[in-house]
């Protein structure tokens, strides 16, 4: 478990006319003394403040050292026995980023934070992004952003700590391949252009003092290395965090993110690809979407004995939306209620009164305008619920796809790990109904939380983890969806509620006259 | 012979989507596919200049590697074939920098330039260099004056071989432990107070735009490491130059600057020390003293057949000073020709007339006013002697008690090494006749010229000068004179000509009855 930085306890005997080794060589000295003889490098923009550090402190106390790939690296000197290193962990997204703050030394959690991303208004997703960093001094505007907002995530991961901010010690980064790019300054262009390149998958960790951020200027950014402009370091984060990497078994990941990705292996290989199933399943494409938040509808079901919808919301506040697990819900529960057939249309009969007009045409009153915050009733129109079919068979097909790839079934998957507030919220059984997800016994399916984060996390505690990182840019094998037939012919047969082959959801009533 | 800096020519697959690799990563595969395998690292400020250049190239060209301690870095690609790499040396001495600019790929000298150390107008010496870098913005200033010299060399160098200073691919700097201090930008406070520590004896090299070069922004700042305050990089660099650490044979390096600096040893030991005996022996004490420079006298003959002196000047023109050489043949002609006793008095009845009343009391007239290019006499005042005497006694002093304490013999010594412009111009029989150097076959004493400055090449050509650069630090034993008892002893017993004990000097005239 070798942190990226530690703290290490050191007394050297002062100088004399007997030893007048100079005095970082001194203390370089008494370092590698902890370091089974191995002598830390030292940056030039280091030498003087760690020498005159190692003086001031009479050559006792504590030294910092970074352990990166290239070496280890002395940074700082501190006078007595100091707590930590406190670092950060940053989840680096499109939209949002989320963060916290951690003691290496006590492995405690100290503070967590998370804040919008502020590229936003230079354009809500990547792809407007990317061409806005090829205006003049776009890329720059973007990366400022990105900078700005680690740089308060980091002011209030300290305040809430009680530090300084400068007591940040190392910062490591999981994020789209697109958002590395905006943060080291990298120009996006070949990102989105066919054959799709990165400048840099992998990258040696600048000090934070090098790219702007208002943390220890020694600190390392250790960004996690993506494999492709399509799989970036959040997913790797992804794959180290839920430990596929270290199984015999095979597992996979889901994280519903703008894309689906998938990741499907062991610790021997790992074949991952991605595709649009996203934004309905985000709450992202329905006309009453939202996130996540107080007052979204995230689980719905049906009611066969009663024949009535029960809804529940997140905080009990009054509805207003529907987030991505209320939306699958939903919908699986408008299936099992036999208001939608197996195409996903309405059946206006069966529906009754709760189908109305709407703006967008015919929808269903989820909650009516008595029941919701803010008097307008919570409605899913007939297009939400065609978004969420191509959402659902797009998910599928990538899954199926996927495995039949690397020549395993379903059944063979010892678990199934999702990530993200879809993993969080999402319940399987609904999931499955629809024929989003196989049908699996429900155990098999784990949420992970923000897997991403907890990667990040993890390469800050342990240097086996970001050897392995490094290692899985080289193992994962990509599969790309876009130019695959096997995955358009999965799609279409995935079109229908479970699916066209109903055999393959044993487990999902099936309606013959739909 | 691995250079500091080479060139490798690359031709890759672009990308496509069957090979997504990223720019960088594809160019750092195909560079270790140059060097057996092992991937160079790229610091973040280079990744995106690396990678752009690689892409507007077409894939293929000439890919910058520097080759560091730390490992390889790459650092620049260049489109096509390009000729070099172009890099320069130098010699940063207390009063004077050497520079010259090489060709690694040719191995030429494309050009050499020397100026005047431009901070002198904040000390003439070091120690009152040191102590201006205490006062506030001092260190700053000093700083600031050997950057600003260095990148005048380097405008000149490059001007002489018609490139841009910009393509100057990376530097190696020799220079004492206090100038290193002041190019580094280091506190030199404590070089000067007991123990005499450096802040750092080993640093890594920094690259040129970290510290403010107007050449290549990743040139590599290869510094000489030094041994401690009082032996710095430029002797090692002249023990490198000479080849002392090659030999089975015990040899012994002399560099005469402001101190007399000497290392005796071979392949598997060295021991240094260093004293004061060098302003005498540089011009630098007598009252017509001057640097080896047109006019300067540097040559004194007494024939004894005529009783008379003859003198030669560099260049040929009229007599102005007295160069070191000059001195220390004046010196020893003076006692041939018996107008100085043993104890280096004058014999005013042997001086006859040309000894004359001067301003600094009796002076030898070396010149007549008519000789002489001012239609001043050229004077030698007993002052100047008593100067010599000092030095020659200090500089046997050292000589004797450093072979002493490693237990050899001066006749076991293979070689002596003069280095300097007092190697080249110094006659090694005068300097025997004064006792100042041991009294050996002549051919033992071999001149090496400017050793600082050739061994400061000879990093930037050798991978092993390197190596051994920095194992030297470790290597060598440092003896300090300063409290050293047996020094001051066989210093009064050096205070006469040639010595106390003139068996020790057969070669030389005793004459018993002065």
């Amino acid at each position: 478990m070798e942190p990226l930085v530690s703290f290490l306890t050191i007394t050297a005997m002062p100088p004399s006319l007997g030893d007048n080794t100079a005095d970082l060589d001194r203390l370089r000295r008494a370092v590698a003394e902890h370091l089974g003889g191995i002598e830390p490098r030292v940056a030039w923009s280091r030498v003087a403040p760690v020498a005159a550090a190692f003086r001031a402190a009479g050559f006792a106390g504590t030294a910092v050292v970074n352990h990166l790939t290239a070496g280890i690296e002395l940074v700082d000197f501190l006078p007595g026995k100091a707590a930590g290193p406190v670092v950060m962990a940053l989840d680096l997204g499109t939209t949002h980023l989320e963060a916290t703050l951690l003691d290496l030394g006590s492995g405690a959690q100290l503070a967590r934070e998370h804040q919008e991303n502020s590229q936003i208004c230079f354009g809500a997703d990547i792809l407007s992004r990317i061409h806005h960093a090829a205006t003049p001094g776009g890329l720059t505007a973007l990366h400022g952003a990105v900078l700005a907002d680690i740089n308060e995530l980091a002011r209030r991961l300290a305040g809430a700590a009680g530090i300084a901010s400068a007591a940040i010690r190392a910062l490591s980064v999981a994020g789209n391949t697109a958002m590395i790019h905006f943060l080291l300054h990298l120009d996006p262009h070949h990102l989105i252009r066919e054959p799709y390149i990165p400048m840099v998958n992998v990258v040696e960790p600048p000090a934070a003092v090098e790219l702007g951020l208002a943390i220890h200027p020694a600190a390392p950014v250790w960004v996690l290395p993506s494999v492709g402009s399509y799989f970036g370091g959040d997913l790797v984060a992804g794959v180290l965090a839920c430990g596929m990497v270290q199984e015999e078994a095979v597992t996979m990941l889901i994280d519903v993110g703008t894309n689906a990705e998938v990741i499907v292996g062991n610790r021997d290989w790992l074949m991952a690809c991605a595709g649009a199933a996203g934004p309905a399943l985000e709450g992202g494409v329905a006309r009453m979407g939202m996130r996540a938040d107080p007052g979204a509808i995230d689980h719905v079901e049906y009611d066969p004995g009663a024949a009535t919808f029960q809804y529940t919301t997140i905080g009990g506040e009054k509805p207003r939306g529907l987030c991505g697990s209320g939306v699958i819900d939903l919908a699986a529960a408008l299936y099992l209620g036999r208001i939608i057939d197996l195409k996903g249309k309405f059946r206006p009969a069966a529906a009754g009164t709760r189908l109305v007009d709407s703006p967008d045409g015919p929808a269903f009153v989820v909650a009516s305008a008595g029941e919701a915050a803010d008097g307008r009733p919570v409605l899913f129109a007939q297009v939400d619920l065609d978004a969420v079919m191509r959402s659902k068979a797009a998910m599928y097909a990538i899954l199926a796809t996927l495995v039949n790839q690397v020549g395993v079934k379903f059944a063979d998957l010892a678990k199934i790990y999702v990530a993200g507030a879809f993993g969080r919220h999402i319940n399987p059984r609904q999931a499955i109904t629809l024929g989003m997800l196989p049908d699996l016994p429900l155990a098999t399916y784990q949420p992970v939380g923000n897997s991403s984060l907890a990667g990040a996390e993890l390469v800050l505690r342990d240097g086996e983890a970001r050897r392995v990182a490094r290692e899985l840019v080289r193992k994962i094998t990509y599969l790309e969806l876009n130019v695959n037939q096997e995955f358009m012919l999965r799609f279409s047969g995935s079109r229908f509620i479970p699916h066209t082959d109903h055999r393959l959801f044993p487990s999902v009533p099936f309606f013959k006259d739909s």
